[in-house]
């Protein structure tokens, strides 16, 4: 089911800042995007493998502000796993007693693909998404 | 300097249920190996395009002891970055102001290469390991 690391995802207080630091070690970066209706502006770095999602608050409701209060210079947010088929997915997680959020609910994520995010209590603490790929 | 994201670490507190969770779900794992010299237990969950690496510790002065302390769950512990030389990452990173753990001198890592630290401080929060690849 799961198939390839997506991204790994890293919320910071200063995305400019943040990526400027990942160029100058000669790793290429997008333009940052507004993503208004997750509630973050994002900029990915893009090493040969896998990408880097940095994640920066955008709005007084982001859903990463909290993460920053408690971890105020930033820290790795969760890890997206790719999957062929998102309703196949939320079946074997769900088999296998991995708790979804939302309700099992598949969402479109920040990029355009259907996605759901499992309860880090049932991923060795760490917030886990699988993105339909 | 930076070409691939090499591995993510993730402590927890039972190495052999993590690797379980990652093999449900369709990912192979590698045999436990111990690295007593490194105080731990480690397995690799093989994606087809990186690698987590699942640690546990092993023996009374684990360096992911104080970790699980904090987050008894586990948690993300360290991202890994290949880079081709590691002394000129070394000179590269201080270049750019990115404090080396260690007073900057490489060891030889878990996995038999050169590796270095990063402060998490210079790497917005994330613990960040080079190694050479």
């Amino acid at each position: 089911m799961l198939k390839r690391v997506n991204h790994i995802a890293i919320a910071v207080p200063d995305l400019a800042a943040a990526a400027s630091r990942y160029r100058d070690l000669g790793v290429a970066t997008t333009e940052p995007q507004d993503l208004p209706e997750h509630g973050v502006r994002i900029v990915f770095v893009e090493f040969e493998n896998t990408k880097i999602e940095l994640l920066e608050p955008l709005g007084p409701n982001s859903p990463i502000a909290a993460f920053l209060e408690r971890q105020p210079a930033g820290g790795i947010h969760h890890i997206c796993f790719d999957v062929d088929d998102i309703s196949a997915a939320i079946g074997t997680a769900t088999e296998n007693g991995i708790r979804l959020l939302g309700g099992g609910e598949p969402k479109i994520g920040a990029h355009g693909h259907p996605v759901v995010f499992a309860h880090p209590k049932d991923f060795q603490g760490t917030l886990v998404e699988f993105e339909e790929n």
